[in-house]
């Protein structure tokens, strides 16, 4: 009852290869459940350092607090050396290079595994490390493309639409992050690593499964897209209605949702409609739906109408721009988002993680490391190297 | 070296409240990694089961493969018993009812935790357990619209737009096993259980970097939605450009992407336009280059074209419609998508885990459990009981 709060990941030790977000991100995760992780980067930087213009990126910020810093060229001699010295102390290693591009390194999976038989390896990439298409060059873009997202996004009646945020990156990085972690807990059985994989193209499909069910429903045509509306035709109200100020989204699933509404909106005759009576019959009728809806919505302001409906037990919320989210007191209040001074960036918001573990210690961001900012300290604390050895690696450019 | 392949998961015990997606992706992660996942439903049949109109909806068979079934009345004081003595033996339990439900049941975590104190137990919801929006009713649409998705989801001339896939809740799911196996790795060092949870807002909130970044870079301004181009206008060509029979997307994000592509298309000129010499300059004309990528684009099939960019290394992926991602032959050949007869449905297409261990056995996959399919051979092999225990049980409508 009185014990020391602790986090889940105390003592567990990461080499962070990840670059630009997917990788990044299953290093986030595991930084902020307690790992030691250590970026390790390119002595010019990673490739999102680049896109900053000047200085560094927001993205590169939020997705590396609570890591340390190393450089190391991977190129040369005595950085692929140090590499397989710190993979002897290291509990896990993630990348998510191209498929192959650590084999060429000479740092593949199985150099790496003889070097510890106790490793996790893990590995996201688009298309995964087996298969015709391992090869093929992969970004969120083209995975939403080829995966499918693309095909069920946007108006009903335009083109495929880019999802607007970078779904298979992440899907790509918290499923690494979880098969990381399997793998961890499983060697607490058995003693032993393992190499773990995720393809991006494959951590996105199970969240298709609603237009992947109305595919399979609809005897094989593949759905249309459906704007704001239900993927499947399945149920109204379920879109995003004009306010005076906004929108506001509502959804009613049951009976009572719908009755609720119509007290709400001063129409109780039309929870006696017999074009309404089900959530079947609204579905099929709703244009009917939406516009009885919208006319009540267009006359008050979003945080009214979703104030009313919560309170009246119909699920509904704002549609808030991102001002507004990074704004949130309940996030705030929650220990997720924090108000931080940059020193390049002034004030910026940055995240916790979504992982939240009841008994640890409250949330705390430490900023992003820049390259190598913590070269020396990792090199003496886990291969008790001397000032001599780290400069001596310096000096010859495998190190920065 | 001639070891016998094994799940990372043998042996681990489940008990799996979810319902709709949340909740029954993270029993799915858990169930496609070896754990003896139960399916934990009312008898009656959990909410998902409802929406299928006749028949087991296709959703529901997706997300809950692997499982075996158990049918319970939680309301039932044999059944509240029956629960209690389940946690006793299981290592883990999920669910993602809303915040209070389980608690109402006089089956919170406190109490559960006493019975087990190795138990990790696992919740997702849309806000979080703690909090001033913790009550708020929340589905994928809602948390969609507060968290910011919609806002920058669409067209750029167009009103907020949903995400056409369930982004809100998988991210859940995905984040809620994360957690659960967080803290069942860290059970092995500690000996005890944990609460962990996750919000539906909060880990939709990393997959929305792009965009946090883009707000923070252009002094506080949220930003617009950008339909199929660049969040931050940081790139171009990166954009969804029509083909003669259907779309490519296309994305440069190295010079020599931008200049094999120029070279593809027959036009060497452009590498030398001085106002495209720059990834910073071609974002800057992004109209002129969209022009002339698909005065290209159009003159090919989408397939013909992709195939090109590809053996160009032009990263690039034909949009495909959701038929041709379930008959992709890559996931296919990796056992991710695999062909099965269902008894209701006819020929289905059903996914294994995303997370893949290298060594454990080839997946495979065994249809979902009907409500309760299993309910005596789990009440037999967990507890010891035998046929009577099970009638009476049965007999009073504890179990089904």
């Amino acid at each position: 009852m009185t014990e020391q709060p602790r986090w889940p990941l105390e003592g567990v030790k990461v080499l962070d290869l990840g670059q630009i977000y997917n990788g990044p991100y299953a290093g986030f995760l595991l930084a902020h459940a307690g790992a030691d992780v250590v970026k390790i980067e390119p002595l010019g930087g990673e490739v999102l350092r680049k896109r900053g213009g000047l200085g560094v990126p927001f993205s590169l910020t939020m997705l590396n607090t609570n890591k340390r810093g190393l450089a190391i060229d991977l190129k040369h001699p005595d950085g692929k050396q140090l590499l397989k010295d710190l993979v002897k102390e290291a509990d896990i290693l993630l990348e998510n290079f191209a498929p192959g591009a650590m084999d060429r390194l000479g740092l593949g999976a199985d150099v790496l595994l003889k070097e510890n038989p106790r490793l996790i390896y893990g590995s996201s990439s688009g298309y995964g490390l087996s298969g015709p298409d391992k090869d093929n060059l992969a970004m969120d873009l083209t995975v939403q493309a080829i995966g499918g997202v693309m095909s069920i996004n946007g108006p009903e009646d335009g083109p495929p639409l880019k999802a607007g945020l970078a779904v298979c990156d992440f899907a790509g990085g918290v499923h690494l992050y979880a098969a990381i972690m399997t793998a961890l807990f499983e060697r607490s059985v058995t003693g032993k690593g393992r190499v773990v994989e995720v393809a991006m193209q494959e951590a996105v499909y199970p969240i298709l499964t609603s237009n992947i069910t109305s595919l399979h429903r609809n005897g094989w045509k593949h759905p249309e897209r459906r704007g704001n509306r239900h993927p499947t035709n399945g149920s109204a109200p379920y879109n995003v209605y004009q306010c005076a100020d906004g929108h506001v989204a509502i959804i009613c699933v049951q009976e009572a949702h719908w009755q609720n509404l119509c007290d709400l909106m001063g129409r109780p005759e039309l929870k006696e409609d017999p074009r309404l009576e089900t959530q079947a019959l609204r579905a099929e009728h709703e244009d009917i739906v939406d516009e009885a809806v919208e006319a009540w919505t267009r006359t008050l302001p979003k945080a009214e109408a979703a104030r009313l409906m919560r309170e009246n037990r119909v699920p509904a919320a704002q549609v808030r721009n991102l001002e507004e989210v990074t704004a949130d007191p309940h996030m705030h209040e929650r220990g997720m988002l924090h108000d931080i001074d940059h020193p390049e960036m002034g004030k910026v918001v940055l995240p916790a993680s979504p992982l939240r573990f009841h008994g640890s210690p409250d949330p705390s961001i430490q900023l992003e490391p820049a390259v190598g900012a913590n070269t020396d300290d990792v090199l003496k604390e886990w291969l008790d190297m001397d000032d001599a050895a780290v400069s001596n690696l310096r000096e010859s450019k495998a190190v920065g």
